[in-house]
């Protein structure tokens, strides 16, 4: 297993892998056979950025059953998603600002996000799973307040959008099986969610397929797999969000009011 | 007023200028000041490419007095909309296909597309009308049959953005008054829309302005001002699809099924 990440180091955005408190400065396309330099940078005095930069953000509902069954909704005989606008990304550690425009519930959603490695349109679960890249923490923010408001259309994307609601990484994560694994997130050092990646209703391979009978599917794109059970409100003037999944690590952000 | 166009020679990505029969290539940032060569490339030889390369693509639900009385949905407070996939982008004269895992009805909405110039947020009318680099036309091709299929989630995303689902151009036209315009839309030579922009809810800058409350607006992002009367489906095995709007031109595509 390889941790992928992106930095940025005197002014220039940089990307390696993480070995032990180093990164290895790699140079080259991440999804293309990048290669590997005598270049080693302290990961803690790295300033990390968003891991990759996806051309599109595809972002499911309704994707755990626990969740479906605790909000009594019917379970989707097919994925169900919006997308989030790429200006939404923010990097690990990035301090997330409440839109001036928005008033109400700011909901943090831990999530497993899904890299695709390369471009794919219409294949099968077995190739789909050769073309993910890798998995990543996704912190889906979500104006909770916006979604329903108006009666005859459900603002889904809108929600979903605001600058610096899409937070991801703090690594990309390669050669890593989820099945067992489980998505943690902690609201201000409290606890909120714990709960396990094999409950999805479309794990990723499936997912993947199907979404590539959809659109074409590039180098980079980001796949949030949806929430479960915990997800809340972020009330206080600060609010510490951590979202941690073994082998990944744990992305952390601040939302402020 | 300015046409410009993007296009492709000798496997070679060049944009320019409208200027008679002939396109005045120019070199730099489409967005920043480009500078004019002494190339000219004759129009009817070139293969266009969409106009520019938005990073999001925005579109409105519900943006026309018009279409809100004939659907009886009531006018909305604020605008109303999804993102399409960049993936759906398609240039002037592509042939789009149905998508092999759809065989529900496919639709044309002719619409006005808006050209962000630089990148705004949250910005007043008057900044917002001075970011707006240009206007385009618009095919906001939908899979109708997918919105609503789902009684727990409305599919808007999914629907408008396979592969193909959204051609633009064929110039983005510059200083250009949207004021006493038509979009008119014909289906095989039939005239199917022909709809006036003064009868949008969100006029230009006002929707730019609100929008930019929402997110960073980038230069090259699109904004699909939603359609009027007239939208129908694609029934035929070939459809010719063109939608005008005097002073960008004609934006023809192929639906094949």
């Amino acid at each position: 297993m390889m941790q992928w990440v992106r930095f940025k180091t005197d002014g220039q955005e940089q990307f390696g892998l993480i070995e032990g408190d180093q990164i290895v400065v790699y140079e080259g396309d991440l999804f293309d056979n990048p290669q590997p330099t005598d270049m080693r940078y302290p990961l803690n005095a790295a300033r990390l950025l968003p891991p990759c930069r996806p051309s599109k953000i595809i972002a499911l509902w309704n994707n755990f059953h626990q969740l479906a069954a605790k909000l009594e909704v019917a379970e989707p005989a097919e994925p169900l998603y919006l997308l989030k606008a790429v200006s939404s990304i923010a990097a690990p550690g990035a301090e997330i600002s409440r839109p001036g425009s928005y008033s109400g519930r700011v909901v943090y959603e831990g999530e497993l996000g899904i890299v695709i490695g390369r471009r794919i349109s219409d294949v099968s679960e077995t190739e789909a799973a050769s073309a993910i890249f890798g998995y990543t923490c996704v912190n889906d923010v979500t104006a909770g307040d916006i979604i329903s408001r108006d009666k005859t259309f459900a603002q889904w994307a809108r929600a979903k959008s605001f600058d610096g609601f899409c937070p991801f990484g703090p690594a990309i994560a390669t050669g890593l099986d989820t099945d067992g694994l489980r998505v943690r997130t902690e609201l201000n050092g409290a606890e909120r969610q714990d709960y396990p990646l094999d409950d999805m209703i479309f794990p990723p391979a499936r997912l993947v397929s199907l979404l590539s009978q959809d659109m074409t599917l590039l180098p980079g794109d980001l796949i949030c797999c949806g929430t479960s059970l915990g997800v809340g409100s972020m009330k206080e003037p600060v609010n510490t969000v951590s979202v941690t999944i073994e082998g990944i690590g744990t992305l952390t952000n601040r939302f402020l009011q």
